[in-house]
């Protein structure tokens, strides 16, 4: 927290100001280059892969697309107040806190007054009495235009999916099952935002609708290339099976084909990210856990310091959303399939991805104090997903050593993301880069002159090699390689 | 328009729906890539070939964000409401178009009912009597948390950029001058939004905020690397003067080094996009035109069908949004200037970019009817902007053609964007690629199947060329480059 703080990886928004609402937070430049390279890598590794369509949609939508989507019925957590300093407070957290016991946040609000009676839970703050348990929806609303218009922020991003499914199939000669993609920001209303990138007001999503047609979701074209992925499933929230996909169909651990094939495509996708997969799980959620959307359910969890945390939904919605918005917008929905032309209307599996948790436990899991060598604080990360994949260091600051270096520089800047240093020791200035994860330091010394070849730092192993100027970008290109 | 609707360019938000709010468009999968290969060309062309830093903020800030910035005082329109009907316009636009001259947006209330007064205009809708001039703020307002703090989606995103930099500049060691820029959303309640991507109540702003030691805006160490950019200057409005950045600097056309510097940062890159340089101009704004925090500003404007379009403000915005910030949140917003040591308020010049408009006009100017080959339709982007590289076309779907086809295609398509087609006449699918600016075509044919060579077809000469499968990667990559 401290390094993403100091190093500009991640910050509070507003922070000059008193009244920053908490909950928003802003990537720095350091930040920022992780985030998007982890994005290329969807792209690459999820998105491309599978020949999905990615599309980008408007973040305000109106009124009817949540009514469609049960948000404005659905999506809301239960509030208490306090009758006496007017503090409020999301019940079914407080109570959990109280009772050592989570309950659901669906609970009915009577039962949650129940508790609250019977328990005795009085507020935090001032020790007054409750009022009765009332429904917050966490929908931000917004007005359009001088008659203001009823609309609403997207709490997720695939419902820009579905809403434009109709015409993205049609314009784009969809077969399925057709994966539609969407990177994006998401909002909600929180009662209560949580530590940095963990529960956010306004956060990145990374999804992914399949739309397939149900009655075959075990013939899929693909399915062999991935039937060997590892893949650690937890049924009871404690135990951790580990098994091939196809192991995990077999078993039943895995419903079908195509849900087995896209968890696989994911853990593969995470697997390239430089996080543990020994500390992470699938979780298959209890009936009373899921979204009110979902039939089956996984929940792709990584073990942190703050506990399992979930990184990715994978929902099978089945045909709640599309059959949804075709009863509120009363048109047809439903698409030919052409592999035997029956016209049907598709059901939706979903990898719904959080990027900045994701960022987060990227970042965790790469942190690394080398005991070894002076408690230095190393950032392992991926050559692909690292900030800056090059620092150029001129051993001093003479006998031409500054200007050659910044001729590399120049060389390499507009390939990669490069920083030049030549301020303080040599070994401070390795440090410096190994704080924010740059796998490469170039050192250009006095041999250089002679020979044009400069010495290649390896921040993990801290081991050089002489490599000559001319071979650097193919060097460097191969090390961005991500298989 | 036909083309972007057909082909999955863009198209309206919500579209399903009867309630779909104005002003509000979507990104289909080829818009998409369009739009995501622009900001790539933005961030290599300007972002690091300055060595700017990047940041990525929140879109959602608090009230007192924009206290500072002016925006809760001054981003208004005049609008009057038909005291019969009670439909709502734009005061100024109204009256521009019944007495055929624009009157600028932020005329007083009194002197805009006097015009309609004497004028005798009347609700176009009722003929009925309007009400008195009042104003509309164009930011949309969100409540946070249970008890409904006031805040503001964010009408502009360089705010970020002013309120973050503080904590950019310290942990970044930053130096004067330093460029900050940020790709994202801005929203703006617009009372009239105008036709597909032009005047959008959600829309990507590219910005780029350069601090810079006011007494300094003549000694910019970069310069000369670009002081021989040819810029078209225009002074009135109508007549269009082409001078190199050295020129139009020495000829009084331009303030200063750093202006100019930018300016011509700016032209080469639109000189990248495909867009004919030929057909556009920078304008220099009138004291009326400007905007409230402005005291030199630059528009950059292309030659469309609908006329002069805006792509890019260029601000020079002096003191005003730090000075503002300082005052309002009560922080000393000064830095030193690690140059000469001396303690200033950095003053500001800004690049602000209309993503969406960048792509309508560079859409447009690369759309062309080729009246020599049966009116062939194609879009002539650049390779590094098309939204797919490269169609792979088996000729016929036999003799192992197909198979061999896709081989090809799962070799290419991690790294570039392809498209395979395997339906119609090859000169049904060529042209349809054409269609969509993709560049290059390769066709599989039996020739292939003995020598493992294929056609490479060029999508503007179509002119085909034969390249040993082994490489087209080399031949792909190639055409990627920008210089």
């Amino acid at each position: 927290m401290k390094l993403a703080l100091e190093k500009g990886f991640y910050f509070p928004s507003c922070e000059i100001y008193a009244d920053a609402p908490a909950g928003f937070w802003e990537y720095g430049p350091t930040g920022l280059k992780v985030k998007n390279k982890l994005i290329d890598l969807w792209r690459r590794e999820i998105v491309r892969r599978d020949g999905m369509l990615e599309i980008d949609g408007s973040q305000i939508m109106s009124r009817s697309v949540f009514e469609a989507s049960g948000h404005i019925e659905n999506f809301t957590d239960p509030v208490i107040k306090c009758t006496e300093c007017g503090s409020t407070f999301r019940a079914d957290r407080l109570i959990s806190e109280r009772i050592g016991k989570d309950i659901p946040e669906r609970t009915p609000n009577d039962e949650i007054d129940e508790i609250i009676n019977s328990e005795g839970i009085r507020c935090p703050s001032c020790k007054g009495k409750f009022g009765i348990t009332t429904r917050f929806n966490m929908m931000f609303r917004v007005e359009i235009g001088p008659s203001a218009e009823e609309a609403y922020l997207r709490p997720e991003t695939c419902q820009t999916i579905f809403v434009d499914f109709p015409r993205v199939y049609k314009t784009m000669r969809g077969k399925l099952p057709l994966g539609i993609a969407q990177l994006g920001k998401s909002f909600r209303n929180e009662i209560a935002p949580r530590q940095s990138l963990l529960r956010l007001r306004e956060f990145y999503q990374a999804e992914v609708e399949i739309f397939c047609n149900p009655s075959k979701l075990d013939s899929l074209p693909f399915f062999d290339e991935l039937s060997n992925t590892t893949l650690r499933i937890s049924t009871d929230g404690l135990s951790v099976e580990e098994v091939t996909t196809n192991e995990g169909l077999k078993g039943g651990l895995l419903p079908n084909k195509l849900v087995a094939y896209y968890l696989s495509i994911l853990a593969d996708f995470y697997s390239k990210t430089g996080i543990d997969m020994k500390r992470t799980r699938f979780r298959k959620l209890g009936e009373n856990e899921r979204a009110f959307y979902a039939s089956i359910a996984f929940d792709f969890e990584v073990e942190t310091s703050v506990g399992w945390l979930e990184l990715v939904a994978c929902n099978y919605r089945s045909d709640y959303d599309l059959r949804g918005h075709s009863t509120v917008s009363k048109q047809n929905l439903a698409v030919i399939d052409p592999s035997d032309q029956s016209k049907i209307l598709p059901h939706v599996f979903e990898l719904s991805m959080g990027i900045d948790r994701s960022i987060y436990a990227i970042l965790e899991h790469s942190f690394y104090e080398d005991s070894e060598h002076d408690d230095r604080v190393v950032l392992r990360l991926k050559p692909y997903l690292a900030p800056v994949l090059v620092g150029i260091l001129p051993l001093v600051n003479r006998n031409g050593l500054s200007e050659k270096s910044q001729i590399i520089h120049s060389e390499l800047k507009r390939e990669f993301d490069t920083y030049y240093d030549d301020s303080g020791s040599i070994g401070r200035r390795y440090r410096r880069l190994e704080q924010i994860g740059v796998p490469f330091a170039i050192t250009v010394d006095k041999i250089t002159l002679q020979d044009d070849s400069v010495t290649v730092r390896q921040r993990d192993t801290m081991q050089q090699e002489r490599i000559k100027v001319s071979s650097l970008k193919e060097y460097l290109r191969r090390s961005l390689q991500t298989s």
